[in-house]
């Protein structure tokens, strides 16, 4: 009887084991028992990593030997690496680190091994962690820091140092060799010993995995913690209290990798505080860590409530300083000129800023679109970006190639991720989310990859079944097309459903000012800056809908080159997709579609929620393939996102519908909210924010 | 300049006034200046009020003499009537004032008047006021009492007296005879004078539009206002007292109806708080009223938390008493045996008291039907109703007949609906809601007629063009196909897709605590009593859903006569639409489409959206037909249906699903509500309305 009972409880435990995952694995589940032999003739602890990856993972041939070899080659660049089924070939340890991981996952998403050289886009790979010492962190949906909790708790604990771990190779699998670990709206307290103690050991635990370490700080910090009476760049106590501090820093991280700094930018100080522009603040900070390699990521997301488009803004003050910053600055640039919205065309000074390094600033955390809630891949929006032809150097000067280095000249390329990654069990909030963390890093290692083929290994490693068939490495055919098919598809659409939901046509900037979450096209309190409402940017009226950027208007269009600002002027030739960020356009402006804008306008937006409802039967049709518990948690966003698309579409068809006074068509499926409700939701959310 | 502004101003009121219409005219909309001549050689207030009907709403041939007549006339049955074009006969001055109503009816709607004779199917069209003294209105959704402001506040003013007389032509004009002007849940306050006083200004001036009035009256009362120990029936002081009362009443009221009573039910008190059965306390009351043709009418609607199915309490309580009620005593039964839910079975009291009057209680007010938000046509369910076959005595015994006195020996017969009216300015708070209380007159004068037809009627006299063709009297054939063919199509389908929505296949009493609005099929807190909780009737479990009430459950379907008995009894021949009502059945049976029970409840519920959806659209094509004030709010009331129909869709598939286990079938559209969300909404809408 007893036996009967323990081997029910075992039945038991087994049954509502199976298939429970709380993705805290990542894409990093697979393991492995099928014996494999690595050896290498240099030790360190990075290639120590590598030769556990490979042992702890391999799901090739049994007993296959691999030889790790750090070698002299023209041909590999940086942290690339040279790889076939037996060796994995390097310039550097952390490139074996890169390569074994290259070699698993081409085992775990059954792809074949050539021999092959793959070498990295940008040198720096970096994440920006928007984490506050408090332990919050600004724009983060997947819990508290996972760097901080305050700065009267500071010391490193076993769980600290775990979770740093599995960090550092989640990093390092995909290729991400740097992190900032403090947010932009810097905290001068970052620079404090005690703190950077513990950036100390955060490093400590990092490099391994080949990640260095970087600190985004307060220009402010001489006066406001080194007790000087000011932060001008000129004034040599100033210069001396950085290099210093600098001094300080790299005596703690040897191998630090420099400064983020965000300055006279939404309240930030900055050299302009003292009558200095910004390659003066920047070439200072410069001058104090180039004697360790030591590099200024200086932001370029700078505005003022000024009579001048915010969209220019950026250009007009960055231009005139090309060529003289500091071989050890880059302009950090977001990838829009306004902020991360759903969609927005590249900013202009990608490519046109010609002496001078720019990064792109890509944000992974979803600050405007649908934070943990949406399921939204955004390899897609970013591939379209990297994408994008600047036209700066004639055909081909691609965005990627403005920044990779492979144009202009320039010491280092780089590009960087506002992280989406806190305390959460699974790191991101949604589980989908941790699909942007890894695309983020395949696409900064290799800016001409493609979406799809990023979802595609992202799924088989996130979602595949842990045993496939060892012999061809192969998916089974039913979970392939049941599966991976259809939820693949579900991710390369989901970028353009948001879109369709939230701004299409090139709309932008209508969220509510509640945590920048859900509809506001109507939010403009008395007395708030205009830039920061929607009516702003939308410019609705009685004739038409759309922000005039062209002569005729803020002229931003010619911050472009031609010939595409000469596309985009024009109302016949600019890409519908961005047709209301260039154009004030009349309701009854006729459509590629042969829709009248209103009723494509209203098209798209009903067409977003589709999208979303269609994603809802994709997971619902998903789920004997994936485990209870992520089923039951996507289920449950995807149900939200489809009440918020349905928000969306309401909220903007009925506020626009005002000033268009046109029905919406008929065929259409009719609101499901009234606006006045909408309206009381959202002052009661703004209220409750307060 | 004086001349041009003036011009103007009266510009602007004649535009922005066209078409502006707030509902408080009803269905009695049209004026004419047809001139018409109008004689009768008898003069009373009531013919009065018919000759200017005539004279205000002609719209037939100009100049013509139109004669009214008392007549004796076997053919005619009380207030019945015979018409052609150019004379009303009638037996009374009621009689004719329905005449004149009819006329013009057919003359608006475009109907032919041949000669013809109209009786009425019931003796007794009365109108139930739940209203309070206090000027609350219990399930009324269409603001305060028109009848009562507070027992502080009884003077009669002259805007209560337009009211009132607006009121009183509105019934006449559907042949509502009848009114009890106060809540079955009865203030014992209603039979002080002071309140009766008020009461007989209200009689005053509902009598010349043949209105008779009516009060409910607190079964305590002797003790309560009396004075006297006790309220048992059989008590001489007791009967003298309600003898005293009754006089008084007469004395200002000389019509005065008689009594409504709602006794031992819901905590009212009644005879068997002193051992006497229902019988016993309405006869006591009947011979009463008998000296002045008064009469009582007794409320069915008994049950208790006993172990007795609920549904069959009524028919348990009142059966072993048929035979023993005066005859001036009727039993008013709800056309359900539970209470008002959205689709009931017919009681199985009808036709089954063959020695007592039994009435049908219908409710106009929607308090399970979405109160003044959802557009629900309850006529359709009512003419279902009302041709149910009882069998009880043979084929042909529907309830309309077992309640006409057509086939049973009775001195009255009547029909009450519960009033869904208020001091709203459109009287209903749903302009459609207005149908209601229109058809509810339309059919206690005629429970033959079609909903279809009763809805064309509404339709055009509610919405017609105000000016229609004088020679034809017909719509413009645009107006017909475009506004009066769709509208009438929602019309018809509302209640079914109210049903499907709410509580199809025969659930029932599955709504939320709060307010009865909004579902809640998982209310049963602790300690409630279980015939006030969903559960306790929709019995899902892991097998399937339902209440059993074949021989093997509650027996209640042995209620009913053979062979309607055995065939709600057979699960192969029970209308699906009570399926649930009679049986428990497995997630799996097969249904008459093909699909299982669970696939079945799934598509149902979608269904009703979808309806709810359709009627969104078909109102919103509607809109160049209709007033501005009247489309928007009726679109906005539309719009929160909607809603509501999804988040009743959600609650209940994602409720039952943790019973049956199953997908929602993928062809369908997936929920937009997560349950613990709407779970949370209840708790918070049950809390806040404590």
């Amino acid at each position: 009887m007893i036996k009967l009972l323990t081997a029910l409880f075992v039945f038991v435990l087994i049954s509502t084991g199976v298939g429970a995952e709380n993705g805290h694995k990542l894409w990093l589940r697979a393991n492995s028992t099928i014996p494999v032999e690595v050896r290498c003739s240099k030790k360190s602890p990075t290639i120590d990593i590598a030769i556990n990856e490979l042992k702890n993972g391999w799901q090739g041939k049994a007993g296959q030997l691999i030889e790790l070899k750090i070698v002299k080659d023209k041909l590999l660049k940086d942290d690339g690496f040279r790889i076939n089924g037996a060796t994995i070939q390097a310039k550097t340890d952390a490139g074996l680190l890169y390569g074994a991981f290259e070699i698993l996952r081409r085992q775990h998403a059954g792809e074949s091994i050539a021999e092959e050289i793959v070498n990295p886009s940008y040198n720096l790979r970096i994440l920006n962690h928007w984490d506050n010492l408090d332990g919050s962190v600004e724009r983060g949906y997947a819990g508290r820091s996972i760097f901080w909790r305050g700065i009267d708790s500071l010391e490193v604990t076993s769980g600290d140092l775990n979770l740093w771990k599995e960090y550092a190779r989640a990093n390092a699998s995909v290729g991400i060799n740097a992190t900032v670990l403090n947010n932009v709206n810097a905290s001068p307290s970052v620079l404090t010993t005690p703190v950077l103690e513990r950036a100390k050991a955060v490093a400590d635990v990092l490099r391994p995995c080949g990640i260095k370490t970087y600190l985004a700080v307060n220009f402010a910090s001489p006066e406001v913690i080194g007790g000087l009476e000011t932060a001008d760049p000129f004034d040599p106590a100033v210069k001396a209290w950085w290099k210093e501090k600098v001094k300080e820093i790299y005596t703690l991280i040897p191998d630090f990798g420099g400064f983020l700094v965000k300055a006279n930018s939404e309240g930030q100080p900055g050299p302009q505080n003292f009558g200095r522009n910004h390659a003066d603040g920047a070439n200072m900070m410069a001058e104090a860590l180039e004697p360790y390699n030591g590099i200024v990521m200086w932001r370029a997301f700078v505005y003022d409530p000024s009579d001048e488009d915010r969209a220019k803004q950026a250009y007009n003050e960055f231009m005139p300083l090309d060529g003289q910053f500091h071989d050890n600055v880059i302009i950090q640039v977001k990838n829009g000129p306004i902020d991360f919205q759903p969609r927005e065309p590249f900013s202009p000074l990608f490519g046109a800023m010609k002496k001078t390094t720019v990064m792109p600033e890509l944000q992974v955390t979803m600050e405007y679109h649908g934070q943990s809630v949406h399921l939204v891949f955004l390899a897609t929006m970013w591939e379209e970006f990297l994408k994008s032809e600047t036209w700066q150097e004639g055909a081909g000067s691609t965005v990627a190639r403005c920044t990779d280095g492979s144009i202009f000249n320039q010491k280092y390329s780089a590009i960087a991720g506002v992280a989406n990654i806190g305390l959460d069990t699974n790191w991101c909030g949604h589980d989908f989310a941790q699909a942007n963390w890894y695309a983020f890093g395949r696409q900064a290692w290799d800016h001409s990859i493609s979406s799809a083929q990023i979802a595609d290994e992202w799924l088989k490693l996130t979602f595949g079944p842990q045993n496939i068939d060892k012999e061809t490495s192969s998916y089974d055919l039913e979970w392939n097309l049941s599966f991976l098919q259809p939820v693949k598809q579900m991710m390369l659409n989901s970028h353009e459903a948001t879109v369709n939901y939230m701004m299409p046509l090139g709309l932008h900037h209508i969220f509510s000012a509640h945590a920048h979450y859900g509809p506001g096209p109507w939010w403009a309190p008395r007395g708030m800056r205009a830039d920061w409402t929607p009516p702003y940017y939308h410019q609705a009226d009685s004739l038409g809908i759309g922000f005039d950027r062209t002569a005729l208007g803020s002229d931003a269009i010619s911050q472009y080159h031609e010939p595409l600002a000469g596309q985009l002027a024009d109302l016949n030739t600019c890409p519908e997709a961005y047709l209301l960020w260039f154009h004030h356009v009349s309701w009854d402006h006729k459509m590629k579609s042969n829709r009248t804008l209103w009723n494509e306008l209203c098209y798209r937006y009903d067409e977003g929620v589709k999208q979303v409802r269609e994603f809802q039967r994709v997971w619902d049709k998903a789920e004997r393939f994936v485990d209870a518990e992520r089923f039951a948690a996507v289920q449950h966003k995807l149900t939200e996102q489809g009440m918020n698309a349905q928000e969306w579409k309401d909220a903007c068809l009925l506020y626009f519908q005002q000033f268009s006074k046109q029905p919406i068509p008929y065929e259409l499926e009719r609101p499901l909210f009234n606006l006045d409700e909408l309206l009381e939701r959202d002052r009661q959310r703004v209220r409750r924010s307060r």
